[in-house]
């Protein structure tokens, strides 16, 4: 007499697959209707959410299963590290075909289990369906310490702009991708780059608890998309340097210098530093480059600066709407 | 000089219509990577999410844009009422066509808003793209005085059986709309119940204040798929009286008593009861009805007992994966 609804099989395997442990102020939500949390004294919860949907975000037939897994949680935990705190658990909605309840989703979990734990992102329960195409969403819960998180909103004229890493790379990954070098060049940096992306959480924690960031996003359109959002939020414009962009040294400059201002999907962060705490920042942090790229501005237009003179910087990356 | 990605003026477009207020505890969601938030002392957090989606959960066609945004909020956060807890803020991710980015949203926007008020759960952020139907999810951040959350898990055997309200009803009213009736018929209490859900936060608050409950989830599949569920947790099994279930009384008894069984999207609560409890429980909550519908019972079995005798109760209700 089978009273289990299949739903629930689906479910109990998402369970196993992804190590969640019962416990009662944690990961409840599998097997209840809700999960229960409790932030540290002296902190905030920070909460974001992210879609992660075939055909718009992930090709079914191009990306591998796992790394669908792991660059789901990992794309939605940059934006706990953008704000400078530190991912604490997720909720999983899952909607996907019947056909792919088995070996893909072991996958995918598999993938998602590595990123969890990599991240120290816990799964605390979810909501799974089917449907013809597979739809993911994330809501991750993370912690601050109160007064600490760097907003979008912090920033100053004068202040200096930096980037984490080198920009562009994951773009170009994703084009090798596409031309179907595929899983045979998944050891390409940049392929790995664009299928397992590197949130990073030490660098913006590390930027919030020494209060060196005036303001913080991460770039996950690219540049001149994002740029534009953390100005507005601080009612400021900006001077960006082209020759000063750190490029990826794989495809010729000026194709990588398009690629740094437009590519999307690198994950890096994006913040400013007062004039007064620039020396303050190290040349690398833990190995990665932080690279001064421009200068924030009165005006309240964005610009690039180039051999040529000075253009405006128009959005060029990822909009799901243009 | 246009240098705003069209995906923001959706996002502006939200939250205006949602009156999105901008303060730094909470609401920093719409413009910035994340929203902050804290509890209040003494307090756990209770986190959950839900889909809704075009042609899985809701109709574009038959379902009223206002109706789709009041219902997504409702029934996500029934999930929080069925913990005892009390909602506080929501993340929206919506991905919809651009050809209704217009009329529909603003409509769809305003039922969100009257339910954000309704249900005393603010928005707090949130992710929107393009897609050609219309997916939501919607994750829901609330708050339960610390030990106090009813889980499914809690029942003994011997308890006593409740649900609140009327079973059946919402099914009842998908009927009406499927077969055309639409909106004329709105004033319909069964497809008023279909279309605008009220998730019992009153009653679920209290019977987490008050210890009451033993065991509790919201009914959203249907009792004979989701009882299940409860035994599971609790490790029991159950007999449900056919007789005295709170039926519809605008279809046979017959029809009315299938509905109650397998008829989901009720958003009633399903809770146990220790023996003695059951007297402390009024006939009704705040002109809500509570109803003994049955008993929990050591065997692992779910079992409905009906004139003919006692049969298998099997899961008749909703299951995206059968």
């Amino acid at each position: 007499m089978k009273q289990q609804a299949k739903e629930d099989a689906v479910v109990e395997r998402i369970g196993r697959r992804l190590g969640f442990v019962k416990n009662r102020t944690l990961a409840l939500g599998l097997d209840d209707d809700a999960a229960l949390w409790a932030p540290r004294r002296g902190h905030e919860v920070v909460l974001t959410c992210d879609w992660f949907l075939e055909g718009s975000h992930f090709l079914r037939g191009k990306h591998p299963p796992d790394a669908v897994g792991w660059k789901c949680l990992a794309r939605a935990v940059s934006d706990i590290a953008a704000m400078g705190g530190a991912p604490k658990c997720f909720l999983l909605s899952l909607a996907l075909p019947a056909e792919l309840t088995g070996k893909w989703l072991d996958k995918f979990l598999g993938g998602l289990r590595r990123a969890s734990r990599a991240l120290g992102c816990e799964p605390a329960g979810g909501d799974t369906t089917r449907r013809n195409e597979v739809l993911i969403n994330l809501a991750i819960i993370g912690e601050v310490r109160a007064g600490r998180a760097i907003l979008r909103s912090g920033a100053n004229a004068g202040d200096s702009i930096f980037v984490s890493g080198t920009l562009g790379e994951a773009d170009l990954g994703l084009r090798g991708l596409r031309k179907g070098h595929g899983l045979s060049q998944a050891s390409s940096p940049a392929l790995q780059k664009h299928l397992f992306p590197e949130p990073r959480l030490a660098l913006g924690h590390w930027l919030a608890e020494r209060r060196l960031a005036t303001a913080m996003m991460d770039l996950s359109d690219g540049l001149s998309t994002d740029l534009p959002r953390l100005c507005a939020a601080s009612h400021i414009g900006a001077r960006i340097e082209l020759h000063s962009l750190p490029i990826s040294s794989r495809v010729p400059v000026v194709e990588a210098r398009k690629l740094a201002l437009h590519g999307g999907d690198d994950y890096e962060l994006l913040f400013t530093v007062s004039a007064r705490n620039v020396s303050k920042l190290p040349k690398s942090f833990h190995g990665l480059p932080l690279t001064r790229v421009g200068t924030t501005t009165r005006s309240k237009t964005i610009l690039l600066e180039t051999d040529r003179g000075t253009e405006p910087l128009r959005p060029g990356g990822w909009d799901p709407f243009r």
